[in-house]
């Protein structure tokens, strides 16, 4: 099994890299990894180095990146919008979209939303373990929860913001991404439950294209994965084309 | 709420439905439904009835089938062969596979395959619930688990095979489905791990489709719910005009 870790800090070929606490801990602790063994490292500006343990210490070890397997990748941007259930839902979704290449996370307060408080820190805990286990190369940046409304008014994203609404009727998801081919949507999923009629009017004024995900109701973590995989299939990076 | 029971019985408009045991304890204990309480039945061969409980009794009720909702929908044929990982997996895959219309769930041993027992009886019940929750009438058939080599031996799809393969680079996904729009599929996703390259070998001997689901390695409940997904967008029922 290959080891990969995410270090925001700079990497370059034939340098250095010091890994203490939590880094150390699980490859020295966990892993039980020796001098001599092989840990890649990779971030969203440098790319991904594999380096090799030089010397291991009692809080620290020291590794040499000593080949260069990938440049960084263009980054294309999506965005979630998505309304939270469970606590232990958010990192499940936190997980999926790092999965499905989604690039900036807002969770949001609806009518219909049960959780209104979001532990970032350990959701981006969740998003840099997820990029490390899929082999992306950079972490989704997780936002602090704001309300519909603020994440109406102040988007992330600078295309067009598509909305999974369960009374649309005249236009499927599919047929939108074909015919656009968007980039930089924002992609806009309710709670259980749905978003209120009022708040469906509010996300249409706003610009919202509305689509329809089929006539079975999906519960809200499964039309999430749904629509990021269609857009990802149709309008984005798993086009091998590309 | 709207509640939904599955009932595989005969459904009629104006007859009298009963129920006891688990519906009974659910409708009354749970839900505190009292006389006069609308509940919906549905099965896939008489379609969804409403119906109005008219007498409650220490261990059974009667309902009175007194609305016709909707009449039973033409079954399309979807298959998904899957490697289970975890049994607490096992029903979220199934959940899963329901709310996004698969019809026969085929779960396989593979060579990295962890778990080789299924309780089957679990996984219907699982099934019905996702069934009642996703507004569809038609429950999916889980069968016992079987070797790959079975699987592919014995196939429960009349159309293509598509496989879902870490290592094609040259077609993806979308463009298949795109291409081709497939009816009676099977989809065929490894376990964590993947398939090994002989089974792979295996799986393309038996004119399995390969495609690829983009750069980033995704977990296999991800690979599950975006297969699916996919499919249903482009090639299932979630386009409009059909």
């Amino acid at each position: 099994m290959q080891i990969r870790l995410y270090h925001p800090q700079m990497l370059s070929l034939n340098s250095g890299i010091f890994l203490k606490d939590s880094q150390y801990h699980y490859l020295v602790r966990v892993m039980r990894l020796k001098v001599g063994s092989m840990v890649r490292l990779f971030n969203s500006t440098d790319g991904e180095f594999e380096g090799k343990i030089i010397d291991i210490q009692k809080d620290h070890l020291t590794l040499e990146l000593i080949n260069f397997i990938s440049p960084p990748q263009q980054v294309r941007e999506l965005t979630l919008y998505f309304a939270p259930i469970k606590n232990s839902n958010m990192s499940f979704i936190v997980q999926k979209a790092t999965e499905l290449g989604v690039t900036k996370i807002q969770p949001m307060i609806t009518k219909h939303t049960m959780v209104v408080k979001a532990n970032i820190g350990k959701l981006e805990m969740v998003a840099i373990e997820a990029a490390e286990q899929c082999k992306r190369l950079s972490i989704p940046e997780v936002l602090p929860i704001q309300t519909l409304e603020y994440a109406l008014k102040n988007p992330l994203h600078t295309g067009p913001l598509i909305f999974c609404n369960e009374n649309e009727s005249s236009q499927a998801l599919a047929q939108y991404l074909d015919q656009n081919k968007p980039q930089d949507v924002g992609i806009m999923i309710g709670p259980e439950g749905g978003f209120s009629q009022a708040e469906a009017a509010m996300i249409i004024n706003s610009k919202g294209i509305s689509v329809s995900l089929g006539k079975r109701i999906l519960r809200a973590e499964t039309a999430i994965i749904a629509t990021l995989s269609v857009y990802q299939a149709i309008a984005g990076d798993w086009n091998i084309s590309q």
